[in-house]
């Protein structure tokens, strides 16, 4: 019996990765990355600095390309490998994206007088027109259905679906008028690959709906009509027009189209999963599991959880979400996040530039290292994006205290590195203070593979080993496994995460000294973090500065 | 009749400069710079990086060598030029900087012995190495001789006389032990040029004791020998070594020395005044007057106001000091400062150097010109380097806040320039809140003459003009004018005054506009500013961030 592989469609913020997977064993035999034609690097810009858009027709032209590829590349690496041994797709895409569809499921960017228009196309992740919009649906719901925000942190947030919706509607009634409903990135992807893309044929996944768009089977799934109609009245009338029920990632949409069979090379009719996002299939492809935080790591972060259905859960003040299966099926997924990481260190490294192009992030790397804790006398926020968890805020800005007329670019990007640990930090704390015990953290993502600096900051900062996970693009095999379960190739998820996931051997270990001095600045983090970002605090931070020297003069002895 | 000239003799921190001025009109007709050989450009560095001494050698060399040059080139500038004409000297130096002096006055870096000997060379203004020993002098003077430190700000500074020679006896007891007296180097350079160096001829200066040494003649002049005997025994048998009166600076402590007129050429006898600090004679050349203030930007400022005695004055919380003549005769001091300027701005261009040398100082200061006021999102507070004026705490460090992942590196350096002149505004606002009336504002020193940039942010921020001192050398000017004082070619500094300083023409007018939103922006640095450097200020900084932001957004628009 031939070997049985899976793809899975990872849907970045610049290009679409696919990567073809053995069921049996995780290997990755195939991978093949395409960027998206149109915009700066696949994503339309304006004048305006929130926005933020995405033309549909990347999504179907990578799609293709992408599976293409990654045949070919799979067929180099294993000897007589042929498409018809794909038994299944995932997909996982970024999100909150949705984007107007017209009656028959297609873009509206599709249509001749839409196709130049931004408001048309698909509302990226971090389009942020809506941020007025967000404050109006949090204020409504905080007053009318205060439960709404319970799963959500707290607050509604201007990159999700109805805060983009209810944009586009003030701002572009043309394109809203002529929208049939609208559709998540994630929902639309599995639907064009299984002609299912009709609005009362669309399968929806819980990932999407229960993290960015309040659905709770609770209340009856999406907010219901009264609710939305009091923000607006169209907005209440487009209610009736979104499906009444999302589903977890072990249920298939449908099976490939002959025209996608023949378009890639691949079998019609094999199973395409719901679609989720990247981030939970990221969780997925580390081997989330009870116990196990999966922080994945790039330009941002997010960190996952899942606790079992049926255990008591808290509702956990200032995380993304909770939602009943949008990690895996039969458990609560946990989202949290921190708005900027990756792009922290960018901004210092690419943007300020010290010392020009000679300091390249790996020089910067190596000098940081050399650095104790403490040593710098410097203490930063890591806000340069916003706080999404604990504090859900984007008006808030970075911080940097502890300055001399002698710090070095590299104790200040230390500095930037030991902000986004303690803002790491914050974030296991407050699953743990609401009853999540965290027994393992397991890191993915460009800065877990690339940065040994940040993963030793991130041990010693939090006192827990940092284990890496073993592939280098957990999102898409996370996808390749959802792929995998629907197919039938495994009979659940647990069953497929034994089979296709795993750790690297480095784990990095928390030095115990290190650990002491930086439990002494976490509390300065945590002064300041309180003082700028919450109403509660009463204070002063007179001693920060002070603290600051005697620890730096501590670390120099 | 031919004309008179004075010698302004300079030592700065790296240099010492010789200007000679023509007394009746003020032009500079000759200078010379020698920059001192010892050390790392004039400073004795060490392990410890509070360390930071000068060898006396170079006083005394350099003094011959940019006497001579500076005549030479005088010849130069005027025809038929004679050395003769030279009528009168004054010295300015840098301070609190004493230097261990033997029986005979000759200092203790003379011997052979103590040659090398960082602790008997001269303890330069910026030696912090008696940071502990400046905290028990503040102590026992707040519990014993509470006048004490009214006079001074209310904390006895690390870089004070007490506190560096306490450091001495504590960590070099014998170059304390071999040292019959301490002299500070604004007076022993006078009195080397007249042969006054043994200690019971010496003439000190009552700028340096007064704002350095605790001098007042209401209290006998130098803190009593029961106040220093607390600190150590002895320190307070030091205290019968110190001369019993101090002078301004229109007192002649002495004749030039034949030898010293054979070395440069100078007629024997002119008369040498005492000498002072080189902000203090700064403000003389800048014009000082009732109701001028006078900033000397540099790496650090002086802020200097002169208010007459006999008329109602407060002791100033914060000022560095209030020495009754230690500026003008009849006139008290009133000292204030930052502790970096010039420095955090070097810090950031040099330091950290975004973009690598491709942005110099000019290209920053095209490229933050360009700039709105609150455009940037930013605010910095100017302390890298600690606070002098109004807190006087070393112990502050620098702070930023505002930072996005597009912040520019002219967005910092204009934040920076910024901070500095929202802590310009603090002393100025301390100034007027006891009374002293800010009526005109002079400046003077490197920044001033060339960052058109920090000229025109500070109008804007304090709302008022900013006007520029005509020379470019105020302390060797200061020093000139004394010396054209004790030489008799003026009656009084009135006179001399208008002789010899003026303005330049160009004077920066603030910008409403501009004005309004710095208020705005003053308002959260004053914020931060009394957080971060009080223990009576009590609150949140929630709203700093979010003002930020709406600040930026109206200024963008």
């Amino acid at each position: 019996m031939s070997a049985q592989y899976t793809i899975g469609l990872d849907y970045g913020t610049n290009s679409v990765r696919a990567l073809i997977v053995n069921v049996a064993s995780g290997q990755e035999v195939g991978a093949a990355v395409w960027g998206y034609e149109h915009g700066t690097a696949g994503v339309i810009l304006g004048r305006d600095p929130n926005l933020a858009r995405q033309h549909p027709a990347d999504y179907l032209k990578g799609a293709e390309i992408a599976i293409k590829q990654a045949l070919v590349a799979a067929a180099d690496t294993v000897r007589g490998f042929k498409p018809e041994q794909i038994v299944g797709i995932g997909v996982d895409t970024t999100g909150s994206t949705p984007l107007p569809v017209d009656a028959n499921g297609q873009p509206l960017a599709f249509q001749k007088k839409f196709s130049n228009d931004p408001a048309a196309m698909a509302w990226l992740w971090k389009d942020h027109t809506g941020v007025e919009e967000a404050a109006e649906i949090t204020a409504l719901a905080r007053k009318m259905r205060p439960q709404y925000l319970a799963k959500c942190g707290g607050v509604y947030s201007s990159e999700w679906f109805f805060s983009k919706i209810l944009r586009c509607l003030r701002g572009s009634p043309e394109v809203f008028n002529a929208a049939y409903t609208w559709v998540e990135l994630a929902d639309y992807v599995p639907a064009a690959l299984t002609g299912t893309e009709a609005p009362d044929k669309l399968t929806v996944g819980i990932c999407a709906a229960g993290h960015k768009a309040m659905y709770n089977d609770n209340w009856g799934g999406y907010p219901d009509a009264k609710f939305l109609g009091r923000l607006h009245p169209k907005l209440g009338a487009l209610r009736a027009r979104l499906r009444p029920q999302a589903y977890a990632i072990d249920k298939s949409v449908g099976g490939l189209t002959a025209d996608w069979a023949r378009r890639t090379g691949l079998r019609a009719g094999i199973p395409v999963a719901v679609g989720a996002f990247d981030a939970h299939l990221g969780g997925v492809g580390s081997g989330i599991a009870p116990g196990t935080l999966v922080k994945i790591i790039g330009t941002s972060t997010c960190d996952m959880m899942v606790v079992p259905v049926g255990r008591k859960l808290a509702d956990v003040p200032g995380l993304c979400g909770i939602v009943n299966g949008s990690i895996l099926p039969g458990y609560y997924g946990l989202e949290a996040g921190q708005s900027a990481v990756g792009d922290i260190f960018n901004w210092w490294v690419n943007y300020i530039q010290p010392h020009g192009e000679k300091l390249s992030h790996r020089a910067l790397d190596e000098e940081a290292m050399k650095l104790q804790p403490g040593e710098s006398g410097l203490v930063a926020l890591d806000w340069n994006n916003g706080n999404r968890t604990i504090l859900v805020d984007q008006k808030l800005t970075g911080l940097l205290a502890g300055q001399t007329l002698y710090t070095t670019p590299a104790e200040v990007y230390r500095a930037l590195i030991e902000g986004t640990a303690f803002g790491a930090l914050t974030i296991i704390n407050r699953f743990e203070e609401y009853g999540v015990k965290v027994k393992q953290i397991v890191n993915c993502g460009g800065i877990a593979e690339k940065s040994a600096i940040t993963m030793q900051v991130y041990a010693d900062v939090t006192g827990r080993p940092m284990k890496i996970s073993r592939s280098a693009q957990t999102c898409a095999l996370g996808a390749a496994i959802a792929g995998a379960v629907v197919a039938g190739a495994h009979r659940n998820f647990a069953a497929a995460r034994k089979a296709m996931t795993g750790l690297k051997p480095k784990v990095y270990v928390p030095n115990a000294k290190s650990h002491q001095t930086y439990r002494k600045l976490y509390t300065l983090y945590r002064k300041l973090h309180d003082a700028f970002g919450t109403t509660a605090w009463k204070g002063n931070l007179h001693d920060v500065m002070k603290q600051l020297i005697e620890i730096r003069t501590q670390a120099r002895k």
